[in-house]
Order: C-alpha cells, then sequence, then structure tokens
C-alpha cells in the first residue's frame, strides 16, 4: 500500500507522534510506503512531499510541532482537488490519505471523502472540541502547560494580595479553561459557553477578602464574553500601522475588575505557549494510538472515518459524525468546577 | 449530612485532591459536615479523626500523598468492623463513609457495605488495574515520572552505545510500563502479562546496532518475569542482617543482557519517586470529580457503588463488580505498542 | 537574640527558603527568637508580626511567594523609622532586622543602618541587577520558566513559518532576556542597554529564511527599547475605564516586524509567571545560604551589610556598595549571546 | 583555523551545547572550519571524524548526551598519541584541539599540551569536582533531576511515616548530595567527604518522630560511606552470572537504619536519569559561554589552558591547576546544610 500523510491547521503537540506511529505500522508491519506531504493539502496540490522512513521519523516522537509543517487552505483550492482526486491518487500511487488535522482539516477530509477518495482522518485540535472523540492529543500538554502557570500565579497573588485573570486558548469551547481551572484551583472559570457577570466575579473576590484569603485567580477561556450589558463596549483601537486592534477578555476584565473592586488585578495571556513544545506522556501515547489505527482502518478499507477514543478504545467514526457539531462543555461538567472554587 | 472520608493502602498523587474535592461540595453546597480520619481504616476503629472544613483543604490541591495519612489493616479488624458498623456509624454520627483507596480497600469497603454499612467508595491506584473504570488518579502522574526518565535516558544511552533498562511500577499489571514505554518511546517492553524471552530482547538490540541505532531502552514493569527456562533462576542472596533479598527484575535483565551480548547493560530502578509528589493536571481533575461525584452519590443514597470514569462521565458503578477482577493489559494494546518499537 | 525579618518589594521564588533558613539556623544553633512582620516594613510600622519556630516555616522551602506577604512603603514613613529606630527595636525587643528585598528595600535597609539600627540585608530580585553579588535568588526561576516557554515557542514557531516575540521581565537590566535567550537558542536578543534597530531583527529573520530557516525567535526584555527614529511613535491609547495604556515592546515590535516582512509575527508576553511558583534547585540552595550567612552576620555584629554571593562563597558586603549602581549586562556578555543567534 | 572538538568521558548535559557553541562563534565570528571527532579521543586516533557546519548543529542546544559519540581510553594509546601529535595535527591540519571532558579527559589534554599540542580544554562533570571552576556544566541538571525526586519522595514518605534514602551521584565529591540535599530540604547529608556514623541519623530520625514529624529523608552520595565499625562489612554477593555485586551505600544505608530503628527505610536509587536529558537553563548558558571561550583562547593562543567560571566571568586556567586536586565539599558548606535539617 502507498499511504499519504499530512498535517494541516494549528500547531498542536503530538502531530510528530502520529507521523512516527503511521511511518512505523505501515512500514514496519504492512511493508507499506509512507510519504509525508509538506505544508498540509498545499504540499498535496503542489507536488511536495517526500518518503518517510524509520530514520526520517527516529527522534520526533517527543518533539512539538510537525516534521512536515503545516498550512492552512482556501476552500476554493479544496474543492478543486475532490473534482481531481483520482488524478491526485494515480499521479502520487497513493491508496489513502490520512490527513492530521482540526475541525477544518477534517472537513476538508470529509468532502474528499465524499468525493470518493481513500481518506482516513485523525483528529487533532489543543481544543478538545472535536465531537465523536472523548478526548484529543494535544489538549493534555496545553492544560499541563497551563495548569503549571497557574500555579506558579496562585503564590504570587498571594504574595501580593492580588486578583490574577490568566486568559487561556479556546474561542469556541472553553475545555482547556475549564481543566486547567479545575487543576489549578482557580477561583473562577469563565467559559464561552456561559456568558460572565463581573458582579459574580466580584462577589467571589470580595467574600475570599472578607474570609481572610486575600487573593484570587480567574481563568478565562479567550472566547469567553460578558452577559450582554454587564461590561463597557471595547472599542478597538488603531494602532500605530493602521490596524484596528481588540484587548483581549483577559486584559479587559482585569481592567474590569480593578475598577470595581479597587484592588489590583492583573491579566496573564498565556498564548502561544499552550500548543507548542514537548507533549505530555498521555499525548505521545493517544497520538501513536491514532496512528496505528489510521494504518489499519486503511488496510481494512475504511475510508471516510476518523479515528476517535471512546473509553479506553481507539475506534473508527464516520467523518460526518465527526465535524457535524462542536464539542462544547456542557452544564454538569460547569457544575463539577464551581464547587471547588 | 455527616461524612467520613478515609485513605488507605499505597500513596497515590490525586488523595489530597479527592478529599478537597469531597469536603468543597460537601460543606459548599450541600451544607454538610465532613471527617477525615487518620491513617485510614485505623482511624476509624481507633477513634482518630479531625472536622474538615474549608481552611483544613486549602493549598492541598496539588501536593502529593494524604494529609489523613494512610495505613494497611489486617483482614480480622475489617470483619469486625463490618460487624459493628452501626455501632461505628452512629458512634461518630456518620451517615455515609467515604473510603479512598486500592483493591484492598474497595474489597473492603465492599464487605462493610454488604454488612449494611453506607459506604461510597473512591478508586485509586497509580497501577491503573481496577476494573469498571477507564483510568484511576495517580496512574498518569506514575506514568509522565517514568517517561521523563526515559525521555533522560536515551539521550545517555545513544552516546553510550548501551542499553538501558528501566524498571517501572506494576505488580500484577503491566499498564505503566505500557505507557511509559510508549510514551517514551522504549524499544522493548516487558508486561507481567506476558512472559518475555530474553532473546528477543537480544535480537531487537542486535537488530537496531545492525542497522546504526547503537542503543536501547527496555521498559520492564517489575511484575514482568522471564518464560520457564528462558533465565536462571535467580537465588535470594542472604544480607548483612539475615534477610533474603532478591534483585529486581530490572537489575537481573539488565545483567542477563550483558552477558549474552557483550553489551553494556544498565539497570535503572524508578521506584517510589514514581507514587509521590504533585500529581498531574489530569490526575487533579479527576481525582476533583470523583470527589464530587462521591458526594452526590452519598446523598442520592447510591451506597455499596465506587466512582468510575466511563468515557468523558463519571459514573457510579457497585462495588461487587469492581473488586472481582485485575485489569491486565489486553494483547491488542500490547500490539499497538510493539509497532512503534 | 532577637530576630525580626521581613519580606518587601516584588514577589520572589526563594523568599520562603530565607525565612526558613533564617528561622532554623537562628532557633537550632544559636537558641535566638525569631518574628516575622508581615506585608514588609509596614507590618514593622504598624505592629503586624508573629512568632516564627520550627513548624511554622515547615513545607514552605519550595513554595513560591511569602509566608509573611510584602508591601511596598513611601519614603516619608521610611525616614519616619530612621528617625524613631530606637523605639522600634526596644518596642519588639529586636537585637537585629534582617529586611529581604530588591534596591528598594535595600535603600531602606541602608537609610536605617545608617541611622543606627542593627540591620543585615538579604539581596533578592528576579532581575539580577543588584551589584555586588554574583546572582541574586529568583533569577535562575525566572530564566529557567522563559527558557521553557522559548523552548515550547519555538515549535510552534519553525511548524508555521512564523517569528515569535517574547516579552520576558527586565525593567532596567536584560539580564533574563540574555540567559533565557541563550538558553532557549533564541535568534535575537533586545536588552534595555542596547536601543536596537527594528531593522537588523529584519535582516536576521530574512537572512534565516533565505538559507531554509523559516522562522525565529526574539526575545526582548520588557525595558528593551528601539533607537531613537527606527520605530513609530506608540500613543498610549486610552482605554474603557479612562486609562492610558500602552502596547508593551513586546507587541510593538511584532506588529513592527509583521508590518516590514510580511511574514506572520507573534507576540508572547510571560508576565507574572516568571516570578511565582516553586523556585529551582539552584535559587533554594542560594536563598536557603544567604539565610544562614545574614544570621551569622547578625551574630558577628556585622551590622550595614548584605549577603552577596561573590564565585562559590557567600561574603558580606556593605549596604552602600550594594545599592549604588545598578548591575547592567555588559557588552562582552551580549556579544557571547550574539555569536549562537 | 581548522578546530578539532571531542567529547569524551561519561555523558553530561550540556556537552551539545558546547559543541554548538564552538561551531557557531568559529564559523559565524571568525571563519573558521569545525571538524568534531567520532567517540572522543578513538576518533581522533583511528580518524573517524565529520565537519560541523551550523545544520549539523541546530537544534542541539536542549538535547542531552553528545552527537559526537563518547568513550574511554587506555592510557597507552594516550601516551602514543602525545608522542605523535605533530602527526596527527598535521594529518588533520589541525590548528587547534578541544576536547570537552572530565578529569581523565582534561589529564589527557595536559598530556598532549605538555607534548608540545595546541589544546584548548573544557571541564565537564555532573560532579562538578574540577578545581578552579567555580562550577561545571552537568551539575546544575544533576541536581535538578536529584531534586525533583527528593520533592516527590517526601510526601509519599509523610503518608507512610517512611524514612527514604535517596542515594545520588558522587563517587568522590559530594556536591549533588549536598545541593540537591539543601534544595529538597533532606533531614540528613552524607557525603564521602566526611565519613557518616548510622547512629547519628537514627537519632534524628528519633528526633523527629518524637515531635510529631512522622517521616525523614536522607540524601546519600553514591560514594559516602559510614565511619569504621559502624555498619557491618558489607560481602560482595555472587550474582547467578558468576559477578560479585555489590548493594550500593544507599539500600545497605536503608536496611541498616529499618534494622536499627523498627521503622520503614526505603532506598531510592537515582543512577543514570541524573546525567541525561534535558539540561537547565544554567547549565545551555555556561556550557555556551564555554564554548565561547575556548574558540577565542584558540584564537589568541592561549593553549594549554581551559576554560573557568570564575564569579561571573569566564576565565582561562592553566591544565595543570585544573587537575591537580579533586574539589572537595568543605567543611563550611557541610554546616550551612546542616543548620537547616
Amino acid at each position: 500500500m502507498r499511504i499519504g500523510v499530512l498535517t494541516a491547521g494549528g500547531d498542536c503537540p503530538g502531530l510528530n507522534a502520529v507521523i512516527r506511529s503511521v511511518t512505523h505500522r505501515a512500514l514496519t508491519y504492512h511493508g507499506d510506503e509512507v510519504i509525508g506531504f509538506e505544508d498540509g493539502f498545499k504540499g498535496l496540490l503542489e507536488g511536495r512531499y517526500r518518503p518517510l522512513d524509520l530514520n526520517s521519523v527516529s527522534g520526533i516522537l517527543a518533539r512539538g510541532g510537525t516534521i512536515l509543517g503545516s498550512s492552512r487552505l482556501e476552500r476554493a483550492r479544496l474543492h478543486e482537488a475532490a473534482d481531481n482526486w483520482r488524478t491526485i491518487c494515480s499521479g502520487y500511487g497513493l491508496d489513502v490519505l490520512i490527513p492530521i488535522g482540526g475541525e477544518g482539516t477534517l472537513t476538508a477530509a470529509r468532502l474528499l471523502a465524499e468525493a470518493g477518495m481513500p481518506v482516513v482522518g485523525v483528529p487533532k485540535t489543543i481544543d478538545n472540541d472535536i465531537s465523536a472523540t472523548d478526548r484529543t492529543f494535544g489538549f493534555d500538554t496545553a492544560v499541563t502547560v497551563a495548569t503549571e502557570a497557574i500555579d506558579r500565579l496562585k503564590t504570587t497573588a498571594e504574595s501580593h494580595q492580588r486578583v490574577m485573570v490568566v486568559e487561556v486558548m479556546g474561542r469556541h469551547a472553553g475545555w482547556i479553561a475549564l481543566e486547567s481551572g479545575m487543576a489549578g484551583g482557580a477561583h473562577g472559570i469563565c467559559l464561552p459557553e456561559r456568558p460572565f457577570d463581573p458582579a459574580d466575579l466580584v462577589a467571589m473576590v470580595e467574600e475570599r477578602f472578607a474570609r481572610g484569603k486575600k487573593f484570587a485567580v480567574i481563568c478565562v477561556a479567550e472566547g469567553a464574553h460578558p452577559a450582554e450589558g454587564t461590561m463597557p463596549y471595547a472599542h478597538g483601537e488603531i494602532d500605530a500601522y493602521g490596524h484596528e486592534r481588540f484587548a483581549g477578555i483577559g486584559a479587559r476584565l482585569a481592567a474590569e475588575l480593578e475598577q470595581r473592586m479597587g484592588k489590583e488585578a492583573r491579566p496573564v495571556i498565556l498564548g502561544h505557549v499552550q500548543r507548542g513544545g514537548v507533549p505530555t506522556a498521555y499525548d505521545r501515547v493517544l497520538a501513536t494510538r491514532f496512528g496505528w489505527h489510521a494504518v489499519e482502518a486503511a488496510h481494512k478499507g475504511a475510508f471516510g472515518c476518523m479515528t476517535a477514543l471512546r473509553g479506553t478504545a481507539v475506534d473508527l467514526v464516520p467523518l460526518a459524525d465527526a465535524v457535524m457539531v462542536l464539542k462544547r462543555v456542557p452544564e454538569d461538567r460547569m457544575q463539577e468546577a464551581e464547587s471547588v472554587f
């Protein structure tokens, strides 16, 4: 079999572990050939690829990023690819394509699969917001990085009787904020799934100060937003280069709290450190299993599917199921977190 | 409601997170009282306990060990406790007991529950070998510590063209060896579930050296053992204090490999560092959720159960199901690992 | 002897290790008494303190922050304290005061010492900018946190062919940027000591891209600034609460580079994570030694001094020498860093 | 200039950082050529080397081990090399050799230098026992790894009311035990520099238990030994392969304490994890500076020297001074540690 693999979309710890696992399983067990396309679908369309052997994937298990590079692709070119999938496959001698990516990539994969191309997807997102899989690799690393930051910020908040607002990733789903907030013992968590009222946060802080706990840490997802009318509208500001720039919710919330409470509140925006670097052991194992099962799926002809963690098993689920609806934090998970504030 | 909580058996990162979560949920949401028994069931039998409030569980989320202490108890005293559960409960004014522990503790919990005592168990083991729950807290921390060690050992093995044998915990089940071996990229994994033949390991090392990869790391569970007749019988040695001491399988295997290959092979026995210290974010979240659900179970009167992770949900399962059979590494999980050696 | 100890100024990993060490040495070896003033000099002036014994400093060695709290104090109140030092000392029965703090605190300590108060200072700053000591505790932790962040950012930069600008602490001296930049392998370092020209950074990035290294990481101290006329003047922006807010140099530089190069450049502002949390082993050892030597100095009557690392020894230096001039990064240290860009 | 570089002796985090730094400085600043000999002096004698350019040292700054490999060499072959240094140098076109290594390597370097060969040494040892330099790279990493282990062991010791004996590296000098013991807050430290009496350790443990601290951690260097007559003589034991094996001091001491106290005492032997893997930020900076200064020394013709940290500066010292006497832990450093037990 000749297997093509590519990584697309945002960076995510564990991508290399999938590439390595696909290559090992395919070469060692099945005697397949594997080629890796560079910079995601772009490489596929532009004929940029390289063969992958055991040496080319040696030493990458614990490396962040992706040795194949990544990119985002316009929808128009994808449709073009879907129309020409037969030519593409025969041009490369491909028997199957394994795209590793997030929601956009899996939607593209579904498009190609529906056009008839033999595709097995591998889901990837640090945001953990893909339906049909219990967890995605990259998420545990992001939560771990954010938790370590909260651990550090707690002592500084306590020593200075301060409120720290930590902004973590999560534009549409608040999983990172939820789990790092719980793991770090944050005293408030704001998620995109539920608009927050700054008054509630002020009340929480005041209650803590009243009983002698003179600090608080609030963990806020970048996509969280205040309930209508609870915070002044943020005007985009025009920077020196003529771009309108908006302060993130972390900075805005810290300013709002400081204003309301008359106490120091400082924002910390974790940013890209959450999506780079060495993956956790959990993510390396999950990524390795996903790669293994993608190759097995290819050999079983289970196309149009993606790998998914279900309990302790890695199963295959139709791509259509995976990308229909974003997996958001349900109300009962929020309640679990709230009781330990 | 008056809730008693205790921790029993071996140390496990996340115990304090459960205690904290039980206390927070019970006090803040339900207005319960919580008392913590010291040193496991011993404290229960000997009347050693203290009330737990928000202050007593402040700052313990990320702390290893258990603020309540732990111990092992003879079976005879447990039966005695089962016979007198009514007296015990009324003596302390207990409405429910939440024991947090491993197989032994949960078996004890089952005994008490069957005698009629209102009990809700919380499973705990770094070995991840409890049936009926997808994972236990403590396991992720142990795997993380072992993986970091393997990461470190790889570079030293490579620089010195050496074979490193890393012995990790796991007397009856090889989960830690399996996952840390996969995550660390070990080139061989030996589990209790499947006797190994040192000849296979020698063949693997020779094959690696032949293609220029002049080092190897082998991850071996402390409970792994050679297939009958493949390694010389290890005589216990009498130490200076008259105790018979057996070399662990890590040391024995390294000696055997060195002998067979004429290449340096060094054992590293990770030992207790795997079960102490700061829990990972994953374990803190799981432990916190278990504590929350244990309190809810108590309020629903769901006695004789324990909390269990099932997919993304925390469910309640009968204690009887949990402790009947040890969860061992199945053959297909081994195969996933083998293809990336 | 009756020893007073206090921590003042910004948070710094290792403060608790000093407090613990002072207490242990004083109580165990000398049979002294130790009291800790709360919230820095404020506690001294307001009579807020507590006795410190072995139990009160148990378990704090590895804890960030300060169990005594900290604060900043107006100069006027300090002069008042200097005038009344005799009353203060006799009021508390103090034989010596050990203030642990940065430049401001040591200047205050000097003032008190010159007025006649028996003072032994312990220098503290994550910025490492205190003259007369080779290093200060807290600095190694800050560098370690920043280096881990750069390690993580490199893989994400590489996968996305991006420039990452990491802003680290250091308002007046660039030690953190210098050492974390070197340790993380940054491709450019900007320090307060030497105004930078964005054109040089652009040239470096272009040169890297030209030879196939399509990413770069630039480490910039918060106090770094562009050479006159090389970047547009940044207007402070008026936020929703009427405060003028300036974008930090990290954000400004990323915008400038993006503008000039037509390549993605993203800022990451590490902020307070650099000054909180568990101190590194190095900082714990240095802080412990400083505490020990401060007590010895007190017993020798070496007042008006502070502890200082000189090579491998901890010496005493006059407070006057310590605070006269800020220790800035010299040119030759910059050159060492530049050759590995 | 044509520069040869090699790494010899035991593994040490930071070796790659030196190789990278030498290559960068030599190529980028001086326009030199650099070749790297494989497996230490062996490669020099056997003609195994490769040219080093910026690409060959890319990505190695944070990698443990050495990309050049290492080995130990018999003294006889070294003398042969010294006799033929002219032929060797002209054979490779070498203008200078930069050997990076520990005591043995630096002694060899001195031998070559005395014979007339242009040599600049770079000291390396995790043990920190080389005179003439304040610290060596690798040491901080070893201390950090050991400290993290002690941090983890403390909570498990406390929960189980147990004594943990941690054996760390250090055959002739106890620096790792001293600093990791101080940083980890060990309650006893045993060094090669000072024979210990187990009775003192028992007294310490008993005193702790008496005041309610029912656990202890003892940090012991592998080269520590009991005072004459205080512990039973350890007979080497004959293993299944006919080799005599001695239990290490960690295991022996734990057994001894258990025997004397009737309390659980468990050994943990950290072993090779201390010398492998990612170097700390401190070690990366020091190693990078050493590489830089070695190249500068070569260009200044300062042969027969090695780089050395002196305070904040990197100086050159004669190889003869460096290797004459082992740097051992002085009595006053022990006293600093003891007061915080």
